[in-house]
């Protein structure tokens, strides 16, 4: 990626865990119509699903509205470059005058808190489980993380399957990137009612994907921020988080939920 | 934030861990001079010290250029109102001209690849630590991390100096943020030479804000992607990854790292 003399060989010291692989991490721009959109930081792979999830998850256009995508590596980085039918380009092309600038993370570049906040379609019906198999769902992840177990260095995404456990993963040094990924994944593939689940913590714009993605409940390793337990909320998204091999807690629409042992702490 | 009922009481199934505060997340609006530049979801402290840093980091405006910063609480979220001098006025004027749009996390927005992977001012000198201030700087973060001690769902930055220990500490459910509010308390009140310590992973954005920053070291709790070692090579910045108490993994600049047994794995 850059044009630089090999870094110094990495040492050790002290004793510690033993030493990893590095994760990949290029920069990708994401193209419409021959326009950048964004450039990310992300791993370089599944970047079909990437693309198709991006444009879900941030309202660009509907899957049926892309042409083509074509993955072109150059030595700074990978350009996807997506084709969309023309009214979801006069729609780009709108939404782009209204864009303010630059950024740092999350759901930046949007010019105005109200964009940040809004309250996506709200969730109806979708999957029911069991504490078990929540449980179940997370636990099984852990058999599905390579790239994890080679750098403890990503996040992973999953959609689990009552019946059949975790039928689709997708890792990426971000977590977002990882989440946009299993959202291409499934909008290409659609499998019926399932959960995701993150291995991070959960974020309000992590909520607010789920939401585009249709998602009725959102299972996360770590902790939920506050204004993502109001998004799930108002989404109709049951979000579950904490949760370990011992336990999770749940935040929101619990009805989801089926019978089983309920020990509130 | 929304106007909704509140989320149903949560609730923990089986056993795991005791019940822990949500951390807050709020949009926040960073404006110069009346036009907002980005919204970003972030902890609501430190935000003088975050619109400095973010400010610093982004490149868009040096302190000396900061004329006012005004911290306005909306119903939606924080609007911070920076207000800068006309030169940098026209600098970011121009900068917005070449902006694409809107984002997912990270580099995102700036309209190339060139320049979410270009090489800042290399860093000179700065300040060289031994293996056991290392391992004892990573230590001392633990006990100035309150909100993560509440939560468990927020990352810290801080700054160590040799001989004082932990001089300045932010912390953030965001680590761009916990960085940038870092950034800009020490903008405000320059500390001398000491090591930038992070709670996180270092993805190469990680480093360009170290960079920006001026700073020479840098220590994480976890992993770094390959290209956050090769920007921090190229940087000039000595980078310390998978520093626990029981030893670290160095990748750049060794020669920062000064006597003391090395166990090369």
């Amino acid at each position: 990626m850059m044009d630089t003399a090999q870094p110094t060989p990495r040492q050790r010291y002290g004793t510690g865990r033993p030493t990893r692989a590095l994760a990949q991490e290029v920069a990708v721009a994401l193209s419409y119509n021959g326009s950048t959109q964004a450039v990310m930081m992300a791993t370089p792979a599944d970047l079909v699903d990437f693309a198709y999830g991006f444009t879900l998850t941030e309202g660009l256009a509907s899957a049926d509205e892309i042409e083509t995508i074509e993955v072109v590596e150059t030595p700074l980085g990978v350009d996807v470059q997506i084709w969309v039918a023309e009214i979801a380009q006069t729609r780009l092309a709108t939404r782009r005058r209204n864009m303010a600038g630059p950024v740092g993370c999350g759901l930046c570049g949007i010019d105005s808190l109200e964009q940040a906040v809004k309250i996506p379609m709200r969730a109806e019906g979708g999957v029911c489980l069991s504490p078990s198999e929540i449980t179940s769902a997370v636990q099984s992840l852990t058999d599905h993380q390579p790239l994890h177990d080679a750098t403890r260095a990503a996040h992973a995404a999953a959609f689990w399957l009552p019946g059949r456990g975790i039928a689709a993963v997708r890792e990426d040094v971000g977590r977002h990137n990882a989440l946009d990924k299993l959202a291409g994944a499934l909008v290409q593939s659609p499998m019926g009612r399932g959960a995701v689940i993150m291995t991070s913590r959960v974020s309000i714009d992590i909520v607010q994907k789920c939401a585009a993605m249709g998602q009725s409940m959102l299972i996360a390793v770590s902790a939920p921020t506050e204004a993502a337990v109001q998004m799930a909320d108002a989404a109709g998204i049951t979000l579950i988080a904490n949760a370990r091999p011992d336990g999770f807690e749940a935040f929101t629409h619990l009805d989801r939920i089926t019978t089983g042992a309920r020990h509130v702490a």
